[in-house]
């Protein structure tokens, strides 16, 4: 893996390039690639366009355009949820301003479109690869919108955290597979079947990543259950409230708890560990293992539906780092 | 061209219905639409695959993606100009807020483009659809943020004020009729005659604009000068810096005019003659009016070269209103 991640990087390097002046409109785009990444989306673009037989410098070019949106999501996405820092140095809105950060992260959409259409130029199909990342941008901004509503209401349902995941997460993740895909003129059961299992590996990932909240990160300083503390609508509260709810009497404490924490949008870091304990006396925690693990092993049936290769076998590897990840 | 402009509204209206949910990024959208506009960059896209030979059907979906783009950086430039109105109703960012004016304008991207991949599909080459694209979204950025630099600057030259008009606002006028002779199939000669003739058009037009704010406008409630008192660097401003600078001694006072709108960004509205009348002894207001009338001559010159139909005579018609307006 880490030779792609070297490839795509240089190709970003050089993609950069091409842009630099205005410095005033550019100079935040490379402050923002600067800190690096994990180039997980662009080395699924890869991945998938050999997986079915594709090759895979035909998608170097829409490699960096996925990452591009990518960081293009950032961008903005920082300014909304107003957040100081990412990749440990201040965000480009805090660095330089708000109307910078806006202004940089709409370029970045067309840096994304002049390169993918390199690529597209090797598809058989070039407009598929051109929906492929229109659908992504779309879903994307709506997941964005779903995520910023459902942090204001009370009556969040589970169908409608897995809507906004789905959008704000698993559709990119999903589009970086469907770009190496088309591009490789993957037939529609290849690209259903590669799409399905990016889409559901979103999905376990976000899930998981809620649940390795509850354990903290020693390595990014964070304490347990950051999102309880900061209201966030997950999964874990969400079934946590149905069944406290449907459970009745004898769950009044936990009920209490969860209304506390939609009425005040989170709790105080000290009660915590009291809606850890509801989560887990409720069995949500169990619940949502189980869940991720089903979800993770629908999503490998998916892939292994394609010849076996080295590029599924490195997708497959892919997948359990970001799932289980520091587990 | 009233019939054109309701094809557009209907063929706006039709793509805005299929995107409603979520309500609180597509609300915004409908609203900013809601209030109209002159449709003048769909009508040159329409009006460019007609004066080719193509049939204006297959344009329709393009032209509506081209007003999807023009409306994004309305949206998106209000945030940054902190423009409190718009079209006579409150902009986007002060009737919801500012995360749903940056979302919402994002996403307009999104649907520019699932609209423009539908035309792109009749055109003999779709990805030129794409690129011509790409290439406006791309130089409007970088036109908005030269123009938010040299509102800060003081050594702004006449080239860097083309440059900036050019990006702003000529390569969208440019990008509007080339989408539509690429969809129509037109040669490069062809594509080259329209392209100049309309990024001429542009930056007769933005001249104007800055020639007319020295009259003001009853009909929009501005008073004569507005361009003065707010500090904008236009091409009169800049010309007689250097016209005043060039005069030596007998132009001191209008130096020390120029001198003093730099130094305070702008002039006190009781200074507006004063500037005024620099600008009309120095000859600037007659060599602007001369530019304007060559480059528009030049535009024609452009045009003429295609054979006539009442497609062009259309398009020099909605240039002629363009550039001459109120006079």
């Amino acid at each position: 893996m880490t030779s792609y991640t070297a490839e795509i990087d240089a190709a970003l390097a050089s993609a950069l390039n091409e842009f630099s002046a205005p410095g005033e409109l550019y100079a935040p785009v490379h402050y923002l690639f600067e800190a690096g990444g994990k180039r997980v989306r662009p080395i699924l673009t890869l991945l998938a366009c050999e997986t079915v037989g594709g090759d895979r410098r035909h998608a170097m070019a829409a490699a960096v355009a996925v990452e591009l949106l990518h960081n293009f999501t950032l961008m903005h996405d920082d300014i909304m949820d107003r957040s100081p820092m990412r990749r440990g140095r201040p965000t480009v809105h805090t660095m330089y301003d708000e109307n910078t950060a806006i202004l940089s992260g709409d370029v970045m959409i067309g840096m994304a479109m002049r390169l993918l259409e390199r690529s597209a130029q090797q598809a058989p199909d070039p407009l598929r690869v051109i929906r492929a990342f229109t659908t992504g941008l779309i879903e994307v901004c709506e997941g964005q919108s779903l995520d910023m509503s459902l942090a204001e209401r009370h009556d969040v349902t589970v169908d409608e955290y897995f809507t906004m995941i789905d959008k704000k997460t698993a559709k990119l993740l999903e589009m970086s597979v469907a770009i190496g895909a088309i591009i490789a003129g993957a037939t529609d059961a290849q690209l259903g079947h590669l799409t399905t299992f990016a889409r559901e590996i979103g999905i376990a990932f976000q899930m998981q990543d809620d649940l390795l909240d509850l354990r903290g990160s020693e390595e990014f300083g964070k304490a347990p259950g950051g999102d309880i503390v900061e209201g966030k609508r997950t999964w874990l509260v969400l079934r946590t409230r149905d069944k406290a709810r449907a459970a009745g009497p004898q769950m009044a404490s936990c009920a209490a708890v969860v209304d506390d924490f939609f009425a005040n949008n989170g709790l105080p870091r000290e009660r915590v560990s009291e809606m850890a304990g509801c989560m887990r006396t409720l069995g949500v925690l169990d619940e949502a293992e189980a869940e991720i693990r089903r979800i993770t092993e629908d999503a490998y049936d998916h892939l292994h539906t394609l010849p076996v290769s080295p590029a599924r076998e490195a997708l497959e590897d892919l997948a359990s780092k970001l799932v289980v990840r520091t587990f």
